[in-house]
């Protein structure tokens, strides 16, 4: 896997990679040219890559322990969003110079937890060097079994459409992190800070809408723009009622009015997912513990419409009445 | 896949890197939150992964053609090595702003033409901006009948080792492309800088050495490291013929001694694997229409000693008798 003569390289992978990867045999220890997984008979094998680089996705002194899992749980949410179980990942760490041994191994303690929480295991990557910022790229690995991968193109006209949690916390733990703390309590304005820097990958929802949603994606770029993809990918329309939408505790201000911008910040990593009206989703909340919202339903007319309380049209800074 | 709200994000990948997904369904046109692949019954996923920087290990102003070629064909070369057939990649794209319209229209083209050449397909991957250098990062998958994956670890006392092709050649591009030409003819030039830009990875012989290699590896860091590294994985030791081995034309200058530290160069993605002396490699050299040369011979006593021409040991950079 290594490929620069610097020997430093393989000592890095030895000291703090290589203990990632001791739960699969097929990892070889991080010492071979590649991994050799078994994927069970009847299972498909679900693949996804994202990236990150300091300063645009991540803040360059987040903890290190936050910035690996962080990218883990992005792609795990990907994972989840498919109803995939997760399996294995590898990764890519692009090292400035001022990266020092204490800041792997908080790096790597990062990931360790991650992988004892999701059932996850680091069986390959490369790290090497740059003169530029601090750039992570990893791809994550699941097993669903065979046609039954969530897909974001299945919603049909008459589906409820449904998101988990609370919407755009991510997004005050950012402005928080940069400065701008909104009037929250401590332990509110921690829970936001906790949700840019660590999202929940929604493992347990998606495995359990498989059979069940008609359409499902997470929610990455905001919800109003994500909506807008998975009704374009279904080739229906959708609407969105805002007072409807659970938003996480500071993305309004008390005495403000709610304002649909609120809604299409990224970060959040929440599902969303179409719901048959005739089928419902039963007592899942209570089995998953974690709130599931009905929030619109999906129209046969294109494009994405964001209606207010009273019922009227909302103009909103994404487009409101989005043309694909 | 995508997680930033930049718009131009989508437009990106939709014109230059969907149209490589599509030989595979289960790709979904990039368009998903992830790809679903099948490995069929009996077969191992091989996983490998590789990271490349501009100016670190590529040049900036290489064609873009070449340059995600050139990762592409890395990590097809740890296939190689493992004996796996290829068959999908997922790749992350981090561009700094100079990046344009045509630089992608030449590194998709370079990816296309790869992907016909090798039988494989994008999945996936990510698309993001960065300050910092031009920096690739791609995740390969490939098969191999379950068991059947060629390791670094089975060499034994006794077996011969063998390097398939030439040694050196792509150190020699690069020192050509770096202003410090060798004298060589024009065509043999040309050579050695498409070796540096465009290595050959050895599928058709890892796949030829499965059930008859007993380590292989690809030589990615330099002869020498790696088959330290080799026989440290077999738990063995090596004895290398510094005359035995074939090196490119250029490697050498006229009238000049052949000198070890020339053998340790990286980039040259050949094949080195190890064969019992009882069963040599029969007329696999013709079949593939690719040279096999045998270059030295595994010893119980650990270590790599490199012997001249007059079985004298040879002093050599990177440590010639290597303790591990």
């Amino acid at each position: 896997m290594a490929r620069q003569p610097a020997l430093d390289e393989f000592g890095l992978i030895a000291k703090y990679f290589a203990p990632l990867a001791r739960g699969e045999a097929g990892a070889f220890g991080l010492l071979d040219d590649a991994a050799a997984l078994w994927v069970e008979p009847g299972q498909s094998l679900v693949v996804t890559s994202d990236a990150m680089v300091a300063g645009v996705h991540f803040l360059p002194d987040d903890p290190p322990e936050t910035i690996g899992a962080k990218l883990l749980r992005v792609n795990l949410s990907d994972l989840a969003a498919m109803g995939a179980e997760p399996r294995s990942y590898t990764l890519a760490t692009i090292l400035p110079d001022w990266v020092d041994g204490d800041w792997l191994a908080g790096f790597a303690a990062g990931l360790a937890a991650d992988q004892a929480e999701f059932g996850i295991t680091l069986v390959g990557g490369d790290s090497v060097k740059t003169p530029g910022p601090l750039t992570l790229s990893l791809t994550a690995m699941g097993v669903v079994p065979a046609g039954e991968a969530l897909r974001r193109s299945g919603a049909r006209a008459g589906d409820n459409i449904y998101v988990s949690g609370a919407i755009g916390g991510a997004a005050v733990g950012l402005a928080a992190l940069k400065g701008d703390p909104p009037q929250l309590p401590a332990a509110a304005l921690e829970a936001a800070i906790s949700r840019y820097r660590m999202p929940v990958p929604r493992l347990a929802l998606g495995r359990a809408l498989r059979g069940l949603a008609t359409a499902a994606m997470d929610i990455s770029d905001g919800l109003l723009g994500d909506l807008a993809k998975l009704a374009k990918a279904s080739r229906v329309g959708a609407e969105l009622g805002l007072g409807e939408v659970p938003v996480a505790q500071g993305v309004v201000t008390e005495g403000q009015p709610m304002d649909a911008s609120l809604l299409d910040r990224g970060d959040d990593y929440e599902l969303l997912f179409t719901i048959p009206a005739e089928a419902g989703i039963g007592d899942l909340e209570q089995r998953l513990d974690l709130a599931l919202t009905k929030v619109g339903r999906i129209t046969a007319a294109e494009g994405l419409r964001v209606l207010d309380e009273k019922g009227h049209f909302v103009d909103v800074p994404t487009g409101g009445y989005r043309h694909f």
